[in-house]
């Protein structure tokens, strides 16, 4: 690679081999596309040689900055070992390795119990560990089982949730209760526990569809109410429609604070909790996918632990090897874990794998990437840059087409509308979110749109001098988009 | 690590900690775990140094051996560049590169159309290429979707075969037809066209199950019959549900060849070019999942090339990167592709995706991984070692309780049963299966069972000494546990 012709050619095979994800192929095909072949921190740069800004994190993936010394050394390492090795039958110490750190700082109840204070966040030595594994309340994620991505994390938990009262003799429960703009991922488990209907209508006749609940989207409130004075009444739905199906739900699950792929959707303070206290109340299993908002997009480690939420069940993915790797995993409680232990001949097994599971390479990645989040204090030093570009956000509410700011940590959601006083979107067929992309990418920022609604998701690196560059060519995409 | 408390703190960790696939934790908590810290070749170590032979190619995975230099390479040259960066919106040379190869390789009608018979499986140059590519038939596979895992890649192919049939305008056709004792990953979408009862029993209120055909298990024929004396009965009865549901189906999926996770079942010669012949009359797509039979492990690199069949969707994964990282990928025709064109407002867009769709490093591995494929000649120097092995299988025929030698290329089931007169399987509470594994390990020797089937699938560098070594073990083992 080097010469003209040979990019013309990569651009041509692009064209000719490659059926892209979420893309109109038709419009791809009409225009040239854009090749990335390498990566620096918070940049991106393309077979030109030409720079950009990462604005949306490599989809939602990347953490700490591409080329990361620290993840790219524990990938070479590993490599001086094995590649993979399986966990069916098997186990490797990057995997044991990892489920340790998951469990240690995956959401805990709020305030923790009292027997398991004592070992809290950091590091505990061994002996310590071993008395605290062996008194950990039933009902804290302390199970990891490993997959490749979101949407099989969101399915195993899914199964789980479902198998769970199969054996506890509750056959009744088979439905999942999930909302109205939910996103879980894409396989027909996931894709029926969705809705958002461009992604997901299409498919109605070959999914299960779910129990729905109206979305918390305060902007388009379905309830025609207004926050705070409406009193969270879309939990008092949620409410009303899991006490009457309770015997049948098995779980609920949730995307927790953000629902991203809908735009960005932020709940009102004190929703989250609230949920959480129905499914118990309730008797079903709360699933909280935490593929989007994991690993501090949110401001902390998880956006349960916003408002003290402890879910039964946890998917994540994404950001677990900083951006590196496909890797995802489930969470469990103890209690949901035992209810699969009998005699093989029962067949409580969880019969369910992918071949990749606890893949070596993609963990040992993971354990380097949460490693850093220690050594540099991510999470602390994240505040100052959430403050930052808060500020700078500020004004964008002021623009004559932009209809909401939406911004939880460094999860950012600006939804275009055509008519600002009667909220009026824009139609489909102005692809308005695809031209300010465009408009911003001449600029060299990288961002994707959903729909409408213009995205940012810098990596957790990005310094205040590139998010103050990130916003500004927003916002000069969107004036110049939208005049 | 080093020290043996370390070791046993691993092994706690591991018990606390993982949730394995495809386990009874219940069993898997009252033994040790074994826990494989290396790799070279064809054998494993574990953390305690002893050295086993990977008779399972870490599950069903490994190619040219684990630390392959050339692969290791090509994942550390690609860290130098970038760990990830999306195909949501943008492209990156390694999934450009490798969607090229996989197209190239991917199974041709037979004979292959004389417009394309010039550029061949070889290299081809840059102008013939673009010749090519304009000029490919459209129903010969030339379009990669990429995916992360078997499981995800056949859900693809499923959603792709249905939205095909709704953009063409039969909205009837929304089910699909697959075969008993079928495997196609864990997926609720997978699960649905799913035939393995003790996997997929339990799970039947949250899927849409799919038509039924018989199994081609000619060792324990459905129909009662004998090969060859039944002409292929079995696809006749297939035909005949296909052409009776021909209005209602999207497409057959099956796992060509081999059904591999039900015991290695090998359906008769012919029957794979007849399925393919009846989707054809019956207007219904053939999906080929590939995922377990591909890259070379029967002795071609794809099932279907032993028939001459060009199935309209593939489903690849597991050796894919030489069995180093999660990828798949979901190959489809022209004709498919073009189907999902349209304007944006039209909603013909495949809304599907994952986040690391087209990984870099995985792909730099599964490029590396064919190079080496033609570099070795690894497909040529296969045909010695499957004839010896399955010369040395020879003698399992006469054992007392081996039912049946089921090889194709190297992927070896030995099914053990109770009366070999009769045909009477083992109990489950017998475990007969675990018993053999679990004896061979004692000799050094990682096999894994699929109920009583004892499976057998080195990687394909495997050397005759060592294939020898795997045999010899393998039969101590079996006489062992059922002496």
């Amino acid at each position: 690679m080097g010469t003209l012709e040979d990019m013309g050619t990569l651009e041509d095979k692009d064209k000719h081999y490659i059926w892209h994800p979420f893309t109109q192929m038709k419009d791809w095909l009409e225009e040239g596309p854009l090749i990335i072949k390498e990566g620096r921190g918070s940049f991106l740069k393309d077979i030109y040689g030409r720079w950009y800004l990462d604005g949306v994190s490599s989809l939602w993936a990347t953490i700490h900055g591409h080329r990361k010394k620290e993840i790219d050394d524990a990938i070479k390492e590993q490599l001086e070992k094995i590649g993979h090795s399986t966990l069916l039958g098997l186990s490797n110490p990057p995997a044991i390795e990892l489920a340790e750190k998951l469990i240690k700082i995956a959401p805990k109840p709020n305030p923790p119990s009292p027997l398991f204070a004592k070992g809290g966040r950091g590091g505990i030595n061994n002996s310590e560990l071993r008395t605290s594994m062996g008194r950990r309340p039933n009902s804290e994620l302390s199970k990891v089982f490993y997959s490749d991505n979101g949407s099989t994390a969101v399915e195993i938990s899914l199964k789980i949730a479902f198998q769970y009262w199969q054996h506890k003799g509750e056959k009744g429960k088979t439905r999942f209760l999930s909302l109205n703009n939910a996103y879980h991922g894409d396989t027909l488990g996931a894709v029926g526990v969705g809705g958002i209907e461009v992604f997901h209508n299409i498919y109605r006749p070959i999914i299960i569809p779910s129990l729905k609940a109206p979305s918390p989207y305060c902007y388009r409130c379905e309830l025609d109410l207004t926050y705070p004075s409406c009193n969270i009444e879309c939990a008092k739905e949620l409410e009303r429609t899991t006490s009457r199906h309770k015997d049948e739900i098995a779980a609920l699950i949730i995307e927790p604070l953000v629902q991203a792929a809908a735009g960005m959707l932020i709940s009102p303070p004190g929703y989250l909790k609230e949920v959480k206290r129905i499914c118990t109340e309730n008797n079903i299993l709360m699933i909280a996918d935490e593929v989007a908002t994991g690993f501090g997009r949110t401001g902390k480690m998880f956006a349960c632990e916003h408002e003290g939420v402890c879910p039964d069940i946890m998917a994540i993915a994404k950001g677990i090897t900083g951006g590196y790797l496909p890797l995802a995993a489930t969470l469990t409680t103890q209690d949901i874990f035992n209810s699969f232990l009998g005699e093989y001949k029962e067949l409580k097994t969880f019969f369910h794998g992918h071949t990749y599971t606890g893949n070596p390479l993609a963990c040992a990645a993971a354990i380097a990437n949460i490693e850093f989040f220690e050594k540099d204090r991510t999470l602390e030093k994240l505040h100052e840059r959430i403050s930052f570009l808060e500020e700078r956000l500020r004004p964008f509410t002021e623009l004559p087409h932009v209809g909401e700011v939406r911004q939880k940590g460094f999860m950012v959601g600006l939804e275009l509308v055509k008519d600002k006083k009667t909220k009026e979107p824009y139609p489909l067929e102005d692809k308005i979110g695809i031209k300010v992309i465009l408009k911003a990418r001449e600029k060299g920022l990288i961002i994707r749109p959903l729909g409408n609604v213009i995205v940012l998701m810098p990596p957790l690196s990005i310094s205040i001098q590139e998010i103050e560059k990130m916003v500004k060519i927003t916002k000069w995409a969107i004036e110049r988009v939208t005049e």
